[in-house]
Parts: C-alpha cells; structure tokens; sequence
C-alpha cells in the first residue's frame, strides 16, 4: 500500500477518532498496553530479526543495545501507555470563551489535528510511545520508523492496532510505513491535505531535510547547541555543579550542554576548577585561547566547535568579557534550545532571560532540565526548537489545534 | 538593499524591540498616528502616482478605488493605529507557570516571534495595519506590498519608520521589499533563520505558492469556500436571514457563504424561499438538480462550482439527505475557514460542531462572523485556516511564540 493510500486510510480514521471521549481512548490504551505485555515474546523474537540484522552489518555494540528489546522493555512500552490513560485529555478544553456585545456565545476548544507524520530514528520504543500519544489526543499517526528496527516496529505496530480495533476504535488510526525505501519519507513530505503535521525526530541531517523539502507543516525538534553562561556574579560552587550536570548527566541528549561561556573576571577562579573537573570525567574541554591558559588539557577551539552539537564527551570553553558578550556568542551559534545562565545577579539574570532567544532559559539550573517529564507534562513527543505553534518540550496539548464554535439565535451581521 | 540584506537589518532591530515596554511600543504607535496625519497630503500625492500608472494599465474603477487614498482614508489608518495602543500588549504574559516538585519555579512566557513577512496584495491601509501589529505584538516585519501601490507605499512605511525612530525604538523594525520584481518574494521565502513566520495575505495562487515553495515556516491565511448547512430542524426565518447574511452582507470577503447545502426533508419550504431572494438580490444559484427542480432561475453547478470560492454575486446549492451527507460534501469541498448549521436541535448542532473540521463552526449565525473585529480581537493581521499555530482570526496573541524561563538555586538533574 502506497503511503498516500495509508494517509487517506488514517484520515478517514481520524474523523471517528477525533469524536472519542476520553473514556474510548484510556480503554483502548490500557488494551494497547495488556496486549503488548501478553505478545511479549512475539515482540523481543521479532526484534531479534533486526538484531541480526544489525550484527550482520556490524552495527556498534551501543546501536545494538538501543535496539535491543526485551519482556522488560516491552512492559515499559505498556507501563508507558498505561501513563498516558492517567494524564488528562486535552480534547475539548475551552481555551478562550466570551459572550459578544450581541450576543453570540463564542468558544475555543482544543480538537485534534487530525492526522500526525513522525518520522523517527532507533529505538523502537518510540513506536509504542508516538502511538499512544497521538491516540490520546485524538491523532492518527503515521509512523515511520528506522529500517533497522522494521521486524520490531512492524509486530508492535500489529499487536497495537489489534488491540485499538477491539475497543471499538479504528485501528487505521494507527499507521506503520515502509521503512525500507526513502520514498516513504518523500511521499509523507508531500501529503499536504492528508498530513496535517510532520513531527521529525532524529539527527539534524534528518531534520534539515524534512525541514526543507516538506509541504507539509513541520515541527522542528530537537537540535541542542546548549550553552551555559558563568557570570561574574555566579555562586562558583552552583556553576560548577551545573556544569558539570548539564554536560555529564548525559552526553547524548539534546539538552545535554556543549558550550561553556565564562566572564572574564572570575576566568582565574572557576576555569581552573571546571577545567579540572571536567577533564577528570572524562571530557575535552575545547577552548579558546584565554581558556587554554589554564590548563595543557585544553584542546584548541575552531570555528567549527562553536557551532557542534558534540553529543559526545567534549565541550567547547570561552572567555567572554560582558553578559552582551555572551548574548552575542548565543544569539550566532546556539540552536534556540536551552540556554543556562549561573548568576546570583538580579539584574544580569532578568537580562539574559529577556534577552536569549530559546526555548528554555535556566537561571541557575542544569540544561538537562529542558525536558517534558521534568516539566510535569507526563508525556512528550518531542521538544520544539521552532517559535511556531509550540516551543520546548511538547505535551498532548502542543499536539492539538483549535476551533471556535459561535453559538446564536439566528444572528446576522450589520 | 537585498531581501536578505532588509532581513538581516530587521533581526537586528527585533532583537531591541523585543525588549520594548509595552508604553514605549504604545508611544511609537501614538506617534506613527499622529505623523500620517500630519503628512496625509504627501501620502496622498505618492498615491496620486499609483492610481495614474493603475489608469494608465487599465486596471477596473473598483479596483482603483481599493487602491485609492483619500485625507480620510489615511486618517483612519491612523485610527487604527491608535486602536492598537490601547489593547493590552500580549508579550510577557504568563501562559502557564507551576513550581515543580524539586522547587524549580517554571513559566511559560509570551515572547516575540522576531521578524514577520507579509505579503500582501491590494489597498495600500494594510502596510499601516501590519506595521502597527506587529510593532505592538514586539516584532520586526518585512512588508511585501503590491506593486501596485508601490509609490503609496514607500510614502507610509517612509512616515512609519521616521515616526519609529523619533521615539526611540529602532526604525529598521519596519521595512518595505521591492515590489516591482517577483525575485523578493522568492528571497523573503527562502529567508528561513532570518524570517521566523510568513504571512501571505491574498488570493488562493499567492497561498499555494508560498505554501509550497517557502521553507520558511507559513501561516496559511484566508481561502474560505464557507458553507451554509439548513437542516431539516431550522427555523426557516432564522436560516433566510443567515444565508442572504452570510452570502450578501459582503461579496468579496474569505468569510462569506459560497455554497448551500439544504436537507432535503425541508427543501419544499425553503428552497423556493431562499432562491427569490437571492436571485432579488442579484446572486446566480448554480444548483444540483434537486435544486433545480425549484426554479429556472437556477443556473446547473458543475463539479468545479462545490469547489470553487466565488467572491462574487454566485453561490452553489445542493440537497443533501441527511446531516451526514452534508457533512461529507464539505469535507470533500470546503477549506476549513468557517461552516454554518442552521438547526434547531441539540442533537443535529452538537453532531455538526463536532465533526466539522474548520477553524469556526457556526450556529445559528452568519458565516461573516468569522472576524477579528466581530470575535473582539480588536485587531487581526489575517484569518488562519491552518491548524498549527494558530486557526482562526489572528489578533496580538497569534503573533506571538513562547519561552520557558525555569529559575532554580543551583538545581541538578539526578
């Protein structure tokens, strides 16, 4: 089946789907989640199909185990699931109502989008997790997943759309493309009027891509160039701590921060510091040449490191002799994702707050924190780096739209 | 100046006016009012040069006299303007904050996008209108006008900016791209990094361009193929007046009624009704044959007529057998501006409420509602009819993105 013909499938589903309460969705989540629990073996043999795939392409011990299923990952798929019946539905809050001067009862409530695109890389848990939430706030989805996980995506796929149809909702709602060819990817990209948004996921080379090429309406996510700002009036002892937390916690996340940017005036008393401790967990400081007065251990910055996402064991180091200094680095090289500033200063604080254009500021706090757990939203698709519909982590309602209903007795317009 | 060059010039100026007070962005507003005023003859002079290149081109009266500018006209542009200082300014509104378990403190802010294009068609008021919305609402805005009103134009946006910098506020925040050659729309599409949102504003061809080839994210605005749906409960007063409203009150608006779609189970009673009146008030009924059974007035509609926005003293009428089948015709043919249902049952209105998929469903009330100014906006830039962003007539709020702002006393995550 083409993709088009996958997408008009989900469309025709998403009208029934839309009108759900609340009540038909958490049912067919909690089946979803049992089913996968119940199908577990099914699952972890036929991820075992794309772990000798993978073995046979020589695929990294690391891509391997990202990969990897087993029954206790397959009931954090379920656990996941039955997460998102407990969270509220967004469908149907009344975002702005007003009565107008003539009468006319207005309203906006949130609806579905209707149908949702998401492309995505690795694990194939995400598989169980974009499904569940497009079903909770009322979304088909198509999902396009990585090659190297289609055995394992393709039998989730199947026990979760069995277990939707026994509910009583359509299980074209949930659609699994073909991930073996790029035409499935060009083909979603081109879908305007089926499609109503696209939601990449992955490195920025994927994101560019759909970015660029898609007529449909693209959320951009992801792509983190995290800095954090050490003022000259940081607490050394919290700067120190949300360095080292914001780069080491985790290196691969896109939260993860991999630029550090220093005043100068404190340079002597914190680089040293962090210089040490950084090198000491492993990582490579690539600095500047002020940086690199501190310490032998620092590697020389180029051009190319201001603007790195590393997701690796390295970090870039400045020295920047204003707060507007470091705006300035900000505003040339960050990718508008989390931006961390350490400083007991009232006034540089609300400064550099009003001033850095990202999703997230963290005053006196870890970039890592830029996260839709961490924020209490219970579920994420995603973080938005884009200033359009929806910025930073994305929750169910970031994955819905609007519509107002006006209400009146015959009213007509003068 | 490229497009490019005008851009790099607006984002520089965003990045001050972002942080404006809403009493400075109001003074630029009072000021800008004041100065059209007060230069009205000179406006009016460069307008005098684009009605005579319109005459010489042979353009129609009733598109001469949308081009055209009077001492009145450009007072109340700068009524306008006026209107806009005194609605309350969205940036820095808190849209949602909450202090998270481990005591981060969270909020979700109102923040500019940065820099707006629009691309506009037609009367030379809209160039005040956006300027003076997006100042309000913290943005830069690159204004691609018609080359039609070129001379006029240049003339306002020249007051505009000098009015700007007189008060402080950077007058590159307001910049006018060449008209006279197509190659600055392209570059204003491709301006992606420089330009956050594009906002054409125009008829269908201008939309479907931009939306296909621009990679700078889109807020698709205004084609309205509107329907009237009179269901077999309407009060048959009632629906006359909202179809004549909703089809006669202004021909040539993306929110008047283009096609009726009448019950068939009271088609006796009203369809000879609603014909007369419509053809007394000069539109053409292009109908189904079921509606053509009612009178020779009725013109025969073609498949092309369900599709077609007319803008004109035309609509298309159908009889539908139930609220289903009226449902489905405009799924199949409408655009998602606004749609109408003319019921008096709670059943048949909450069903079509519901399962409509437009940004406004109408109840009982004229499509012509669908309006910033009647929603009590106060101001609109355009009406969305996409479902990312925004849906639904624009004011301030629309033109605005979000930032997070987490401040913590040294918070790491475990």
């Amino acid at each position: 089946m083409s993709v088009l013909q996958q997408a008009a499938q989900a469309r025709g589903a998403s009208i029934d789907l839309a009108a759900a309460t609340r009540a038909e969705k958490d049912a067919a989540l909690l089946r979803m989640a049992d089913r996968l629990v119940e199908r577990a073996d099914d699952i972890v043999a036929a991820n075992a199909v794309d772990i000798s795939t993978a073995r046979n392409a020589n695929l990294s011990e690391s891509m391997i185990d990202r990969l990897a299923l087993t029954p206790a990952r397959v009931a954090a798929m379920a656990d996941g699931l039955r997460q998102l019946a407990a969270l509220s539905d967004p469908i149907g809050d009344v975002v702005r109502g007003s009565t107008l001067a003539n009468g006319l009862e207005l309203r906006q409530v949130r609806v579905p989008f209707g149908v949702v695109g998401i492309i995505y890389e690795g694990r194939p848990n995400v598989t169980a997790d974009a499904a569940g939430i497009c079903l909770k706030s009322g979304n088909a989805v198509l999902l396009r997943g990585s090659s190297s996980a289609a055995s394992s995506n393709a039998a989730i796929v199947s026990v979760l759309r069995k277990a939707v149809a026994d509910t009583g909702l359509p299980a074209d709602c949930i659609q699994l493309l073909d991930s073996t060819t790029r035409d499935s990817v060009k083909e979603l990209m081109r879908a305007r009027g089926l499609v109503d948004v696209l939601i990449p996921r992955g490195g920025a080379s994927l994101i560019k891509t759909v970015v660029e090429e898609s007529t449909v309406p693209v959320i951009e996510t992801g792509v983190g160039n995290c800095h954090v700002y050490v003022d000259e009036d940081a607490d050394l002892e919290k700067a120190l701590a949300i360095v080292m937390n914001s780069k080491t916690q985790r290196l691969s996340t896109c939260n993860t921060a991999e630029s550090l940017l220093v005043h100068s005036s404190i340079a002597d008393s914190f680089l040293p510091l962090v210089i040490e401790e950084l090198t000491a967990a492993g990582v490579t400081v690539h600095g500047d040449p002020r940086v690199r007065n501190y310490s032998d251990d620092v590697v020389p910055a180029t051009e190319a490191d201001w603007g790195t996402e590393y997701l690796s064991a390295d970090i870039s180091a400045a020295v920047v002799d204003t707060l507007e200094d470091a705006l300035d680095h900000i505003r040339r090289y960050g990718t508008g994702h989390t931006e961390a500033i350490v400083s007991e200063s009232m006034t540089a604080t609300r400064r550099f707050a009003a001033r850095v254009d990202a999703a997230a500021v963290m005053v006196n706090a870890s970039t890592r924190f830029t996260d839709g757990g961490e924020f209490g939203f219970g579920a994420e698709i995603g973080i938005s780096t884009q200033k359009l519909h929806a910025r930073g982590p994305m929750g169910l309602p970031e994955l819905t739209s609007t519509k107002y209903i006006v209400t009146g007795s015959g009213h007509t317009r003068r």
